[in-house]
């Protein structure tokens, strides 16, 4: 009597459908095979191209064998994307607009908060500084609580941050710095301690790639990191694989957070699959679990509940979302989150930086040759095609990588505001936009990497030692 | 068109179709609510009531609203058990039958080796002791590779043990300490080191308990395991939620298992859904783990590769099972397993003993009179209703847990004998077979009283700190 009944195949995930025509295929080959009769193999077949373009239609892709559809991106728990949606999660950016993502909408669709003139105003008042162009620029756009961390900074009540990254090269490039030039700025102004977390654990279940080699990335990247220049009485950076081990307090948190987080939940959130590793399912307790502050006995002196603030990338987002719906069910307060747009490739903003790519950006490892011709040879113009009509009608800043790179990179906002003025009104050249930027890149990264020479083995031992750090309370 | 396409309800998993009626009953409370046409809802309720009885067909239960289906027991990697087998899983054990589960086809279906009287022999030549009674009375009755670790052991290469427990409450039982008895046997005659992991992490994950309760049930569960006599200078004992932050290997062989394990594989090993919470999804890993001597850089002063052999109830298989299947790709030695039937309750061998009811086994705090009464009063008899019944027809040795008990802990071989052939005859009634088992159980429990009482926090200390054991390899 089951069998009579109907069932909506267009309830079923694109996971649910693309095993079904996996599973029809199966069935064809078998009958084949068989040689079983003929009418039965054919209908069999029918049923197989009725699935594959049920398939085809939920997915808007062909059915491949063995490759199961790409997850589309959930947010907000389960809401899936609309059609001219850009798709973002930790492991996916991408848009259609040659702009690059549309920031306003992602504020609506991740129901997170606008850093607005009110806030950017309050954070000078707070700190007694200019704020830093991330945020006078909108390069840092989005929040969460960062009122509540300024009203209790304004009652002498302080916080820490927490940041992060994925060790999945030695190679950095520039946009990697984003996140780690603003919390350094950040932790200079109010004065705050910082924890950094490598995530060498996900990288090692998340790639072709073995514990070792993973740890090894780990503490080459801490050395960029270091080369920012944190204060080392003031900041701990810690690769899971080692500090894991090291800290029952990270652990226990860990657990916690596991606790109160069920599969649907995961897969709701990023995405996650049955045929995923284990590994994977359980790693965002991992990445929550710095939020608070008792995975650190160490170095906050056993001091527990201290705010955290997180500035990071919006595609983190999704971690600290979760992180921020268990922590009341914990005992623990939420972490407040500052959010960042993504840095553009050199090719341009539809895409987010692959560290894969030499070509894709400037990297930390680039002599002044290299930054000259990959910006000449790659960076996406918004130029005209010829001189006579550049000079007519002018260039489109939106769309021109060099003068994005420049808003991350020219501190100056009187020759930012020039140089947009010009290239606009076609007085300004595609080469000579360019020249621009490949005079501030070389200088900055030659900078950076007379740093990072200075960043020895023991200086990274010392950042990595689980240590009291210096802070007040 | 894809409506029109027939699906096969019975394809759909217990919970898949718990998920249909779910669903369905929401849709016609809607439409009630939204008092939609009558017709409208006379279909929608029809296709609610079809899909009910699917799911009884299916599951045998009625369907319950948030009541999702309790997972069918799934053995060996996805086979439900067949309608008279025994459900055996780490947090299951079910019999019908009043003898206990049929542990000849547990072997088969777990695909084990029965341990014959050959490998007794072998143990008792390798070891040049008379092998321990739980081996000689088929208390420890399935192995995996236990030929292999004499091959090695022959061979002058040694081997560690590993065991483990939940500590769910402050009380043990009799039962509980099976697995520990035969594995203090286990370390003197082969003279090997031994862990002993308490996973306080997995009862906080199962229970309704907090982390600080689980670890305090660990250190006092560890007192009732010392008490069992192990060797200090051999053995290591840990709780998880203790031991994760204080060996970087422990962890890194957690993460490289969590890496070659997938969702659908726990999904069919462990009966996991995905209303768990990742904790429980990702735990296996953890009890895995110690499998493999590169989690106690410590203990085994970093030397990799030690062979591990593990005695363990039966239920606890599961975890090996996948063990051993992710070992190899980790590029680790497969751990050897010896299992122990269960230790039946008091009122009968249909069921796993449970320490949260205490009568339903004699608990190592039990007093002298409470052991007499419990006995009396509970322990299920083999023995027929009336005298004269019983002098004519005989006592059954096979049901009555009164024998039963004797035989794990009446260690004299010829006096059980003569007990067995004195109560199936009839010439001894149960009341006196009671007598002989309380007279056995108050020494035994007075004098593990005795040595628990010397187990001091200090020692429970050394115990559990990581250090170099006493070990040649």
């Amino acid at each position: 009597m089951a069998d009579s009944l109907n069932c909506d195949l267009k309830s079923l995930s694109p996971l649910q459908l693309f095993e079904k025509v996996t599973e029809q295929g199966e069935k064809v080959r078998a009958l084949k095979a068989g040689k079983a009769p003929k009418d039965e193999i054919d209908a069999a077949v029918r049923m197989l191209l009725s699935l594959k373009l049920s398939y085809k239609t939920t997915t808007g892709q062909d059915y491949q064998a063995g490759l199961p559809p790409k997850d589309l991106v959930l947010i907000n728990n389960g809401t899936t994307k609309e059609e001219d949606e850009d798709l973002v999660d930790p492991w996916n950016v991408q848009t259609s607009n040659a702009k690059g993502v549309d920031y306003d909408k992602l504020i609506v669709r991740f129901g997170s908060s606008k850093i607005d003139t009110d806030l950017i105003n309050r954070i000078e008042r707070a700190t007694g500084q200019k704020p830093h162009h991330f945020l006078r620029r909108g390069i840092f756009f989005s929040h969460r609580d960062m009122d509540q961390i300024l009203d209790a900074y304004e009652n002498k009540k302080s916080f820490y941050l927490y940041t992060g990254r994925g060790p999945s090269s030695q190679a950095m490039h520039v946009g990697h710095l984003i996140p780690f030039m603003f919390t350094k700025w950040l932790q200079e102004v109010f004065d705050v301690p910082l924890v950094i977390q490598l995530t060498d654990d996900e990288k090692y279940l998340w790639k072709d790639m073995t514990v070792e080699k993973a740890y090894e990335y780990a503490k080459e990247n801490a050395k960029d990191i270091i080369a920012c220049g944190f204060d080392i009485n003031k900041t701990f950076i810690f690769s899971d694989l080692d500090y894991l081990g090291t800290s029952p307090g990270f652990y226990k948190n860990i657990v916690k957070v596991q606790k109160h987080v069920t599969f649907n939940q995961v897969k709701g959130i990023f995405g996650f699959t049955d045929s995923d590793c284990i590994g994977k399912i359980s790693f965002p307790a991992i990445q929550a679990a710095p939020s608070f502050s008792s995975s650190f006995p160490q170095i906050f002196n056993g001091k527990e509940n201290i705010q955290c603030l997180i500035p990071c990338a919006i595609d983190q987002d999704p971690y600290f979302r979760m992180t921020r719906d268990v922590a009341p069910r914990i005992g623990q307060p939420k972490p407040a989150l500052l959010h960042s747009v993504f840095f553009p490739a050199l090719q341009g903003a539809q895409t987010k930086m692959s560290a894969s790519d030499p070509n894709s950006s400037i990297f930390l490892t680039d002599t002044p040759k290299q930054i000259k011709t990959k910006i000449n040879k790659h960076a996406f113009s918004g130029g005209r095609d010829t001189i006579e009509e550049h000079r007519k009608y002018g260039g489109n800043c939106d769309v021109d990588v060099s003068f994005m790179y420049l808003t991350f990179f020219l501190e100056d906002d009187d020759r930012l505001e020039q140089l947009k003025q010009a290239y606009t009104s076609g007085e300004l050249l595609t080469g000579e936009l360019k020249k621009v930027l490949i005079e501030t890149m070389q200088p900055l990264i030659a900078a950076h990497q007379e740093r990072r020479k200075q960043v020895t083995d023991e200086v990274v031992k010392q950042f990595m030692t689980p240590r009291k750090l210096a802070f007040e309370f």
